[in-house]
């Protein structure tokens, strides 16, 4: 972890303030973050699966998000990537651009990095290497995550069939409603919606390969990346709106919110298609891991998303919008 | 490569983008840029040497540097610290987070990835993933790089030796001077020096294994550099301020930019430490690959950076400056 030269910023201490903060997160493969570059081998019949991501001040976090959980969201979302094609988290780097003018103070710094240390426990991941930058303007943070898998078994978003269940892990929406919670457009007594929206749960730890045909993780809502999945299989997705599970937070505010859910980002949760004759062993799998598991709809010839109501009329979905005929 | 969600960005055309500017820089290992990760395979007895950089506008560039040269400059600068480790560049992947606005538009991007494009075949490089975001401020651009190398050969900081010589590759401090006449604050009508602080060239394509003790490469500054060297090996480096290269642009400014030279940043050249008796194999291994070498000082027992002037006379560092007795 070395800082590009800053010539503004020369003597600022940099090196000692990576020892205080990120140094304890490094594993052997960083090299103690004291050289150019981290060195990483590959298991014989093994690949990596590498995923990268940027966050935002006041774009993809606000302002007022407790320390602890950005780098974790960053961390979570990239991880998510990892458990969409199947890999095992083994590793990540981590760039942070830190705005001028003191307002991410020591004591900030410290509870990021101990909420990172948290999730590189609960994930099994170590921090190989970095940078730290300043910025006149909002926070940035960019990982780039490195997830191990056996050659050949990646799960893909261009192999859904016709015939295959449409199916999804925990519950749908819950991250867009929790943003709205954290705006004050909506309430939620409970916090569960708003802790959805700041730390996602990425589902690794699923063994898939085999069981399902398609699979991606749920990051620009659930009709969205439906069509990313008809888009790449050349099939249609068909999906029932009575079958998308709801948090208890989310459905007690009833069904004003549906198209929110369904097309609000972050939730992080996979989007699967499996054969019926799967559909036991896809259960299976995911009861093992503790991971709650839905149908939702079914994969067709065709291309597109349709979206079903529950007496099996269309909802025209448009750009940017939607209309209930 | 797919685009962190974005909830007030959403329809923004980001996949076509994507399509349009960065998919033609894709390798294989991308899947296209169109799924959840890259996938990336080791050659068995190899293992990656992994770099990643951030670059801020205003902070690592200049708001009117050529959209051609940024991406270029990033990805050099990580290359350089593929080099320094002894590494052969294989993939990368890129962050781009973009000022809303528009000041950023399609011919910009078009610029900057056609420089990218251009390094990528210079390099033997190609992109694997990446991000594109928004943000309501400067320019910020950071990528990850991966190199290839047998294992147990990497370059490393710390196996300095008092006896060596120590060795730079190219001259020093031309980008440091190039910044001073992009800034307006000093003269190069050659435009020499602006294209040193531009377009490093880092030193990839030398194998150096079995030949150096160590190396590094030159970005903060030969003299803080060689201060990690002298820290991470425990030994001193005394550096002869007379045998420190300059470029025929720098040499004409005369003696009082020496300083600049010696502690300005982004040379992005090899700093190495050689035994004496394997001078004539690295001053070879540096003819075939076309770059030039020179010695500048020696390694002994101590600690801390010594600069000599041309009689031999200590000239005192201080932290965030000097002077000369």
């Amino acid at each position: 972890m070395t800082g590009t030269s800053d010539p503004e910023n020369a003597g600022s201490g940099e090196f000692s303030f990576i020892a205080r903060h990120f140094r304890p997160l490094a594993g052997a493969e960083a090299l103690d973050l004291r050289d150019d570059c981290a060195l990483m081998r590959c298991p014989v019949g093994e690949e990596f699966a590498i995923s990268t991501d940027t966050m935002v001040e006041n774009v993809h976090f606000l302002s007022d998000d407790p320390p602890e959980t950005l780098g974790r969201k960053l961390l979570r979302c990239n991880l998510s990537d990892l458990a969409a094609m199947g890999a095992r988290p083994h590793a990540y780097t981590l760039n942070v651009t830190v705005p001028r003018g003191g307002r991410h103070d020591e004591s900030w710094f410290s509870a990021f990095s101990h909420g990172l240390a948290e999730d590189q426990r609960r994930y099994g991941v170590h921090l190989i290497g970095g940078d730290t930058t300043s910025i006149s303007g909002p926070l940035v943070l960019s990982a780039t995550v490195f997830g191990l898998l056996k050659q050949n078994t990646a799960l893909r978003r261009n192999t859904a069939s016709a015939g295959d269940d449409i199916w999804v892990t925990g519950t749908i929406g819950d991250a867009a409603l929790g943003l709205l919670v954290l705006q004050g457009k909506l309430k939620d007594s409970s916090g569960f919606l708003a802790t959805r929206y700041r730390l996602p749960q990425p589902r690794t730890g699923l063994n898939l390969h085999g069981i399902v045909n398609a699979a991606m993780d749920i990051s620009d809502g659930l009709i969205q990346d439906c069509g990313h999945i008809a888009t790449e299989s050349g099939v249609q997705l068909v999906i029932e709106s009575e079958a998308v599970p709801a948090s208890e937070a989310a459905a007690s505010l009833g069904q004003n919110w549906l198209m929110q859910r369904l097309c609000g980002g972050d939730d992080y949760e996979l989007l699967l298609t499996c054969p019926p004759e799967r559909s036991r062993a896809l259960q299976s799998a995911c009861q093992d891991a503790g991971i709650p598991v839905h149908r939702i709809g079914r994969v067709q010839t065709g291309r597109g998303v349709r979206l079903l109501d529950a007496i099996g009329a269309d909802i025209v979905l448009e750009q940017g919008g939607w209309q209930h005929f």
